[in-house]
C-alpha cells in the first residue's frame, strides 16, 4: 500500500487537533465517530484547555505526542488551523485534513492563506486534505476524520464503492442515500478547495485498493481537470468505472459554485466534453448518481456504434414511462428481429411486434419472464436489456424479478426498473448486484449515461504553454495564411494598398468582397471595414474609399494602410470552427452552424483537441443545425466530410503553445469542400 | 350524493361477473379484495360453473339475483363482456365496469365490439367504465372492484386525493408509491378505453365529494379532452388543483401508446397547451406526480407575473442541486431584498448576500431554521420558500425539519426538500401537510410545474364543427382577403391574366414578385411558379412565361390563367404563424420563427385558440429565435407587438367553423408594422 494511501484511509495513528468535549458541536463528532465505529489505531485528541475529552486523554499539542500521527483532521477556526498544519509538517505528520473555511472562497484574505497552507507542503512534504474538508473516512479501517453529522449512525454501509465530492454535505447524503438502496461504500472524502491534494489526486491513491471496484463523483467545479484525467485514465486500466453528477448546467448553480467554493463552475458542455473524453459517466439526476455505478460496471465502453436497448415489460405503460426520458435522450430502443419473436413463439410466449417485448398477456410468471430475459440477453440486436416490472414485484418478486436475479450473470448488461413502490425487490436485484433503479427517470439517465461512455482518450499530448496573456491579434491575412498551413482551404485574396489610384487586375473575377486589413480592428463589419458584392473596378476604388472613411470615423486611432479583395464565396451553407485553450481543461475545438440563431440556440458540439475524423463526424451530427446541410426535406447538401476535415485540421493547433483563440466565421459550405472566408487567430 | 357517483364508488350492492374460485387468477382477485377490505355492501358473484367462490355463494347469472346491483365489475374474456353488459342493461344496473380488452386497440372486429357497447349504453342508459379497465376502487366505501393485484394489501393507504389513469397497471403504483410517501387516497380508477365513461367524466363525478382535495392523473392520449376540460373547470370553482403526468414527449413512447390505447397520443406540445388552458399542473417525472399535489393544493394559480422562489439551507451543495434543474425549468430564484437581509441580521443569522440563503454557519438549529422561514415566508420579494435541509433531517428532523412543519400555515407556500435519505423527516412534513420532496429533481419539477400554472380559461365559445372532410384550399387571392378580413395587414396585390401581352403600369413600383394563381398549385415555389425580383415590366413578362414553361412541366394537369403579383416586401425578420383544428383539442394557434432552423429546433409555441393580446405576447417571448428581433445583439427591433395582434388575429378563425387550417408563411416583421406576403386557407 503506498504511503499517501496508507495515510489517507488506513493511518496506524490519527490525531483530532482542536477536538471538542461537546458531542453536539462540529469539532465534537471525530472522535465520537472514531471511537463509536471502534477505529482500532491510535488516537490522540489534541485540546489545550482540558485533560480528557469524551472519557479519552487529550493531549495538550501535537508536540507533545508520542509519534507523529499518520494522518491529524484539524477542526480548530482558520488561522489555528494554519498553524496546526505547520506543525504537522515540522512534525513528520504525513496528512493533514483540514476543516475550517475562509481559503479560496475569501477574496485576498483567502488567497494568502492558500500561500502559505501551499508554502508549507512544500516546505515539509505534508499532504493536506481540504481546507473546507467535511473529512475523509474509509468503512473498513474505520478512519472516520470526519465531523459530517451524517456519519453518526453504527451501521454504516461498507462496500464496494469510493465516493468523492466537492460537496462536503454531500458525502454523508451518499451514504444515506446509498445505504437506503442496497450501495456500500469503501470509503468517501470530502476534498474541499483542493489547495495541495486533488479530487483526482486523492481517488488515484486508492485506485489500487483491491477492495474498490468503482467511483462515485460529485463535482461542483472543472479545477484541477489534469489530475481527474490522470485518475480516470487509470481507473480505466484497471477496469473500475466512474460515475459522476456535476452541478452547473444553470447559470444560476454556476454561479452559486462560485460563491460556494471560490472556482470556476466552468461552461456545462466543457464538463460535459471533458468528462466524456475522460470516459467519466456523466449522470443528470442525484438518484442516477446513487444507482448507476452497477450498471456502468455491467455496461462495457461503447465504440462508435449506436448501442440499442430491448426493454420487456408487465405494464405497457410503466415501461413507456422509461421510453418517453430514454429516447429523449438519444437511445434507440429497438424491436426484436424476426429471429427473436420467432424464438419467443417458440418458447410458447405471445409478443407482438413492437417496439417493447410486452408479456402483460402471457402474465407476471416466473417462466415467462425468465424465457423472455433468456432469449433477449441472447439476441445479437440488442447491447442492454431493459426489463421493466409492475404491480408484482412489490409483493410477489419471485414473479417477475427473480427470473432477473437468475440472469445476473448474463451476456448482455440488464438494468432493471421497479413501477410500484418495491423496496424488497429492489434490495433483492441490488444484493445480486443487479443494476436496478427505483424511478423510471434515474433509469433513463443512468441507461443513457453508461450508453453514452467511451473508452477515455489516452492523455494528449502535453505541450508546455505560457501562460495567458493579453495576446496579440493577427490580422486576416496571416490568420488566413495559418489556418491554410494547417490544411484548411481558405478564399482567394489579393491585398491592395489603401491608397492606390487604379484598380489592379484581379486574379479572380468580380464580384468581390473588399475588407479592411488590420490587426488593429477586431469587428471589422460593426467599424464599416467591409463592403460586400463589388462589382467592378470602380466600385472597388468607391469601396475603399468607404471604407478608409468607415474606419477613421468609427477608430480614429486605427492605421488601415492595406485592404483585402477576395472573391464572393457563396456554398449552400455555413459552419462557425472554433478553438481556444479553456483555463481548466486545456485546448477545445467547436462546431456550430453560425449565424444568430444557432447562437440563441447554443447548439454547438465542443471537445478536446485534438480530435480524429471520426470525433469530428460526431460532432457535426451533434448539430442540430447540420441536418438542413444533410438533405432534410430535399434540399442541396454540403460537403460534411470537408467540414470535418477542417475542424480536425484545427483542433491540431492544441500542437501549437503559442496560439490561444481561433474561430473561422463562416466557413462555407458548398457541396463539394468548404472554403473559409473570415479567420480571427490571438496568439497567447 | 349523484346517483352516478353512488353507483361509482360507493355502490350499495355490486356484482363480480366471471368471478373465479382461483384467487392467483386475474378473475379471482375482486371478490377477495371486497371481503378482505370488508365491504360493507351486498355481494353477487356471478359464475354459472359453481355453487360457491372463495366460500361465497356464487349466482349463475345476473337475471337470477334478487336485484339489480349498482355496479357490476365484468371480468370475463371479450364477447361474453359485452353480452354481460347488455344483459346488466337490461336489468338496470347502474354502472358496469369491463376488464377485457379486444376493443379500441383491436382494429375493425375492435371498432365493431366499441359499437355495440355504445348501442347498449343508448338502449339502456347503463354508463360503462373501460373496456380494458383495471377496475374502480374507494378506499372509504371499500368497493374494490379491481382486479390489479397492487390491491391485494390490508393497509392501503385511504386519504384524500383521487387518482385516474389510462394505464390500469399504474393505479396500483400510484397507491403503492403514494403510501410511501404518506400520501393516501379517497379513490382511483383505470379508465381503459374510455367507449362510454371518460376519464374526464368519472372524475366530474366526484367532484362534489366532500372526502377529495385533489387529482392526480396519470394520462397516455388526449382522447375525450372536451370532457377532460369539464373536469378541469368544475375542480378549479372548487379550489380542488389537478396534476398530470402525459405519456409521449417522445416519438417512441408515441407510438407505443397507440399500440396500447388505440388512442393518437397526440403532439407533445399540444397536450401541453391544453393542460395549461385547462389549469392542470404537467409534471414530467414519476416522483413529482406522486409528490406534487400536495404542493398544488398550496400554491395559488400564477397570474402572468414571473413568480420569484427564495431558497433557504443547511447544504450548499445540496440546494443548488435543486437550484440546477429549478433554473433550467425557467423559475426565478432570488436573492433577498436588502430589507429582507437586514431582518436576517436583526435576528442574528449570518446571511450572505447571494442567491440563496445558506444558514450552514449559523447551524442546522431549530431556531436559526425558524427564524429563517419566517423571515421569508413574509418577505414581499418572494411566492413561494424552498428550504433545502442537509445531514441534519436523518436522524436530528427536530433541528432544522420541524421548523419547517410549524410554518405549514405560513402566509407563502414551502416546498421542502431533504438531500439525504430521511424517511422519517419526509413522513413527518407529509403528516402535516407540507409539500416535501425526496430528489431535487422531483421538486424542481413540482415547483416549476405549480409556479407555471394558471386559472383555468372559460370553456372557448363552442362553435359547431362540420366533420373535417378533405377540403377545398383557397387560391392565395382568395386567402389573403380572408386574412386582411381578420385584420392581419398583406401585401399590396395585382391580379393580371396570364396571357398578357404588355406589362401593365402597377400601382406599386418595381422589383415585384409574379406567382402562379391557383387553388391547385399547393407548393408554389417548388413547381417553378414564383419569380422574385422582377426589375421592370419586360421582366414581368418574362417572369410570367417562364411561370407558366415551369407549371405546365411539373404540373401538366394544373391550369394557370392568372398571375399575382406584389411588391417585394422585406423587413427585420420573419414569422410564421399558424391555425387549425386539432382532431383532439380543437382549434390552436401556433407562431415559429419560420425558415428551416426553426423547423430543425421545433421552436413553436402553441395555444388553444382563440387567445387574447396577453397570450400572444406570452408566445411570442416562448420562441427563442424571436430575441433575433427583440434586440439581441444591438440588431434592429422587429413591431412584435404587429405581431402578436396578428397572431390573435389568427386565433380567432375558430370562430369560422368553415376553416380548417390557415397559415401565412412568411409574415413580414418590419420595425413598424407586419406583413403577410404569403397565407394558405384550407377549409373544411
Amino acid at each position: 500500500m503506498s504511503i499517501l494511501r496508507e495515510a489517507l484511509f488506513a493511518p496506524a495513528s490519527v490525531a483530532v487537533v482542536g477536538q471538542s468535549n461537546d458531542v453536539t458541536k462540529t469539532a465534537g463528532r471525530p472522535l465520537k465517530f472514531l471511537l463509536q465505529m471502534g477505529y482500532a489505531g491510535r488516537i490522540y485528541p489534541i485540546n489545550p484547555g482540558r485533560d480528557a475529552v469524551l472519557g479519552q486523554r487529550a493531549w495538550p499539542s501535537l508536540a507533545a505526542l508520542p509519534e507523529a500521527p499518520d494522518h491529524a483532521y484539524i477542526v480548530t477556526p482558520t488561522d489555528a488551523a494554519i498553524d496546526a498544519v505547520a506543525e504537522c509538517g515540522k512534525l513528520g505528520v504525513k496528512v493533514a485534513t483540514v476543516l475550517a473555511d475562509g481559503f479560496t472562497e475569501a477574496g485576498d484574505l483567502g488567497d494568502r492563506r492558500v500561500a502559505r497552507l501551499r508554502d508549507i507542503c512544500t516546505e515539509t512534504g505534508i499532504r493536506v486534505v481540504g481546507p473546507s474538508s467535511l473529512g475523509i473516512v474509509d468503512l473498513r479501517s474505520r478512519a472516520m476524520l470526519t465531523a459530517n453529522a451524517a456519519f453518526d449512525e453504527n451501521d454504516l454501509p461498507a462496500g464496494r464503492f469510493f465516493a468523492a465530492s466537492h460537496s462536503g454535505s454531500m458525502i454523508g447524503s451518499l451514504l444515506s442515500r446509498g445505504k437506503a438502496r442496497g450501495l456500500g461504500f469503501a470509503g468517501l472524502v470530502s476534498v474541499g478547495n483542493e489547495v495541495d491534494l486533488s479530487l483526482g489526486e486523492i481517488c488515484e491513491a486508492t485506485l489500487d485498493d483491491p477492495g474498490i471496484d468503482g467511483y462515485m463523483l460529485f463535482l461542483e467545479t472543472m479545477r484541477n481537470a489534469d489530475a481527474l484525467r490522470r485518475f480516470a485514465l487509470a481507473a480505466s486500466k484497471r477496469g473500475k468505472p466512474i460515475i459522476a453528477y456535476k452541478l452547473g448546467r444553470s447559470e444560476a448553480a454556476r454561479e452559486l459554485a462560485v460563491s460556494h467554493t471560490g472556482a470556476l463552475a466552468g461552461e456545462n458542455d466543457v464538463a460535459d466534453a471533458f468528462l466524456a473524453d475522460c470516459g467519466i459517466a456523466r449522470v443528470m439526476t442525484l438518484d442516477g448518481l446513487i444507482e448507476g455505478l452497477p450498471l456502468m460496471m455491467r455496461v462495457p465502453v461503447q465504440t462508435s456504434r449506436r448501442a440499442a436497448v430491448g426493454v420487456v415489460t408487465t405494464t405497457g405503460g410503466g415501461a413507456t414511462m422509461v421510453v418517453d426520458p430514454l429516447s429523449t435522450a438519444g437511445v434507440t430502443i429497438t424491436q426484436p428481429s424476426a429471429e427473436t419473436l420467432a424464438r419467443f413463439k417458440a418458447a410458447g410466449i405471445d409478443v407482438k411486434p413492437a417496439r417493447i417485448v410486452d408479456v402483460t398477456l402471457a402474465g407476471a410468471r416466473y417462466d415467462v419472464m425468465k424465457a423472455a430475459l433468456d432469449i433477449l440477453t441472447t439476441a445479437p440486436e440488442y447491447d442492454l436489456i431493459l426489463p421493466v416490472i409492475g404491480s408484482s414485484a412489490r409483493f410477489h418478486p419471485e414473479l417477475a424479478v427473480k427470473p432477473i436475479v437468475d440472469c445476473a450473470g448474463s451476456a448482455k448488461p440488464i438494468a432493471a426498473c421497479l413501477v410500484p413502490d418495491a423496496p424488497a425487490a429492489l434490495a433483492m436485484l441490488s444484493e445480486a448486484g443487479v443494476p436496478s433503479f427505483r424511478t423510471p427517470e434515474a433509469c433513463a439517465d443512468a441507461v443513457a449515461a453508461a450508453l453514452r461512455r467511451r473508452a477515455p482518450r489516452p492523455a494528449p499530448e502535453r505541450v508546455a504553454r505560457p501562460p495567458a496573456r493579453d495576446g496579440r491579434v493577427l490580422d486576416e491575412l496571416d490568420a488566413g495564411t495559418l489556418i491554410e498551413r494547417y490544411g484548411i482551404p481558405r478564399a482567394a485574396a489579393v491585398v491592395l494598398d489603401a491608397d492606390i489610384a487604379r484598380a489592379p487586375t484581379l486574379p479572380f473575377p468580380y464580384p468581390v468582397v473588399v475588407k479592411a486589413l488590420s490587426a488593429e480592428i477586431a469587428h471589422k463589419t460593426e467599424a464599416g471595414g467591409v463592403v460586400l458584392n463589388v462589382a467592378d473596378g470602380d466600385a472597388l476604388l468607391e469601396a475603399i474609399k468607404a471604407i478608409r472613411s468607415n474606419v477613421a470615423q468609427a477608430m480614429p486611432h486605427a492605421s488601415v494602410p492595406r485592404m483585402l479583395v477576395q472573391p464572393m464565396v457563396s456554398g449552400v451553407g455555413e459552419a462557425l470552427i472554433g478553438y481556444r485553450v479553456d483555463p481548466a481543461v486545456g485546448p477545445l475545438v467547436m462546431v456550430a452552424a453560425g449565424g444568430i440563431l444557432t447562437e440563441i440556440y447554443r447548439d454547438r458540439s465542443l471537445r478536446l483537441a485534438p480530435i480524429d475524423l471520426a470525433t469530428a463526424k460526431e460532432m457535426i451530427a451533434e448539430v442540430r443545425a447540420f441536418a438542413a446541410l444533410a438533405g432534410f426535406r430535399g434540399r442541396p447538401k454540403g460537403d460534411l466530410d470537408a467540414l470535418a476535415d477542417a475542424i480536425v485540421a484545427l483542433s491540431r493547433l492544441a500542437g501549437d503553445p503559442s496560439i490561444a483563440e481561433a474561430e473561422i466565421n463562416p466557413l462555407i459550405v458548398r457541396p463539394d469542400g468548404v472554403v473559409a472566408v473570415d479567420a480571427l487567430v490571438k496568439l497567447v
